[in-house]
């Protein structure tokens, strides 16, 4: 039986926080590890919009935050697979800012995490494979192979010399 | 005048946290974003350890989180500073979780954050030097090198091409 | 100088919660308390995106629960401007429940919140018009009226008599 | 078997709260949503009281919020229960603010919460009759009724031109 | 002039807690830190009506719990003046809980705080005396003394051999 | 059989915890409140680590708060077990703070908590006997008997007259 096919709008999310007091630092601006907190909450849920099942993180790609964000913005969330393994699908989440009343934006920040698939006894289970539509989608897709490639390595999973869609971003020639 | 030094044993935090219901996911285990969260503040005190001074999050490498952490679990995260540059600091954080009454260890998980140290008004400062002194932590001295080239690259930051040290971990003779 | 006009699409928020334990009571379904708060945050964050300023909420129109939500839920809230007097404007919120892994979807609910615009100390500001410009938003622009003066007469500051446009509510001939 | 009977006295709950940061908006006053979350949380107390049973938010009816509570004040919620119907109990809750080192008090602000009810399966119980014995408890009895009609109109569950005890709210002869 | 003067009706203080899954062990109780926790908050509401001023817990007393609370159990609990020193108070919690739809009560629990009164500066303020009517305030006033000396001892500041009070606790003839 | 025996090192639990805003009073320190959270937890892991078993919070010694810790400080806890009786464990928690960016270093503080060790029906369980090492632990351990019976004094358990080590306290002679 063929595996089922879903397209990245289908598990889209969005979510929007307001920057509490204690979402902040001394310098009042937000702390990276709230952030995070947020961004795996909006990742879980677009990975059970696509798995239709319970979903655990299973990695993280490197995150790099820009520019502060305020005590008192708004901080917008946006989730949606961008491409299936086995058992496992990845999330990208993009995330902007703006505190309205002084009408400042902040930049927009992305990230991808990595999520497993599992039933009630937590055993991993088949996904649905992501059909992307747009370009952006399907450079998203294609992208995918080398940012896995670049978990396993750093996970010990897989040793750097196998790591051929990876070598590519080095632009090194494969004699 | 010369930079002052400091080792990470002098930047070193423990920090012990129970996983409670609101921690958890439907399978009544730790929620990745709730350990990043607890893994930034503990990163968050040991770089103003290292830099007494205020610090930023700037950014956090690829994290994989292996075996599920119970409700009601000890989560306990240690952090030091690995090696610093400029106005930066990295930290190196790992985590070990059990559960006492049910005898049950996880193995040991780590992640590595980058911090910015600044004064009251956000400007960056310069960071005291880390002198590495045991076997284990010039190791960790050494491959901070080729993790900041790969934030750098990731962040859109450097080209591929320019970074030599990452370039060694695909063991790829230089020609 | 003409008043600055706004769609509702122009203030559209969505949000995104996942219940957890703490959000739940002893059946383990959603507390009405919660998600009015999650109702307070969205609505205030459409306030700010159609009024540019502060906004504070002035009151919160009747409210029904129906059907219970169950914790592991994903809460979505949706929140818009209808209709703006002089210095408050009405927000109205959409309120969709879906448990993902169980397949299970709860009917929407929905709710009136409005909200004063405000300067840094506090003074009310005049805040843009409202254009609908779907035949559904016309529907809840010409509705406002009629709420408005459900509100002002149920915390005392009109006589029902004087509520013209509620009494057609009641069917009620004008001898 | 004829029904229990309890009175008003019976259910009172008396809740303190202090205005921490994180339930303050920019202007370092109360949010609605905090508010209304204990209001929730103080009304299912009393209507737990009343029906000595497990107690869901069924209907919230039009709250006013006047001046704003400012951070670090203390706020005190009272609730009783002013009349059931068959497993549904009306609850009245009436709220007070002070600043007390500042010695600035807020007038009292008050709602109306329904709860319905249930059993350990969420199946509704009926609960005891609300026996009024002074004169406010009294007139909040009677009141009740009209509450209730506009409840039912409002949610659909009633056609306005059958709500005869609303209409004389409206000050309108019937012919 | 004269000391300002006020009963311990004056400064009494009712809250009321639910206890929510977070606030619970692995048994299901409510864990001790949180009761604390709220005995902290309604004291020192106590502290600041007797005081009319900001107050800092100064000290708590030996506290002993006793029955464990329930999961889903209502907390209550009441705070008022014992007696008062120079500028710090000695404030009397009493708490008590119900499981109510279980039926369930757990016997009360009772503790002292003491307080100290500070001005915007955190500096000590004078504080009114507590004039004790009932019986049982009396008792409380009169006991203050002797726990103060305990508390006076236990941090150092006090030898044993100068606590008049305390040694009649022990029975013991002064020769 | 001979009783388990364990070290007070084998308890040994280190916490940090950052004063973010909601824990803080008007003054913005730290509240007495939220600092007992913390020594609960702390203390109840190194309960959990001695004992091999769930812990319940039995009882709480004086506890005395010197000086005032700011928002934003780093706040150390330290706790091991300093002796065990039939099915309970002392133990001791100190309590360091800094404000790290400012260089200001808070006094210590401690406190002793009583833990109840009990299996999964709450049934207290006999604990490991704490076999002191260093001189301090030597200390703490011989102290542990007069705390107790101040403890069974004041929860009405134990008899002054009866309460022979405490005695000693008081310097007096034994005639």
């Amino acid at each position: 039986m063929s595996r089922k096919k879903k397209t990245p709008k289908e598990s889209f999310v969005s979510m929007t926080e307001l920057v509490l007091p204690n979402d902040t630092n001394t310098l009042n601006n937000l702390m990276g590890g709230r952030l995070m907190h947020w961004m795996d909450v909006v990742s879980a849920i677009a990975g059970q919009k696509h798995c239709n099942s319970i979903v655990v993180t299973a990695s993280v790609d490197n995150i790099s935050f820009r520019a502060p964000i305020q005590l008192g913005s708004v901080v917008t969330l946006r989730a949606r697979a961008t491409r299936s393994f086995n058992s496992s699908v990845e999330i990208r989440i993009d995330v902007d800012a703006e505190n309205i009343p002084e009408g400042a934006k902040v930049e927009s920040n992305s990230a991808y995490f990595t999520f497993v698939a599992v039933d009630k006894n937590g055993k991993p289970v088949e996904v649905p494979e992501v059909v992307p539509e747009t370009p952006e989608e399907i450079e998203l897709y294609n992208g995918a192979l080398r940012r896995r490639q670049l978990r396993l390595i750093l996970s010990g999973r897989m040793k750097p010399q196998e790591a051929n869609e990876l070598k590519s971003l080095f632009d090194i020639k494969k004699e």
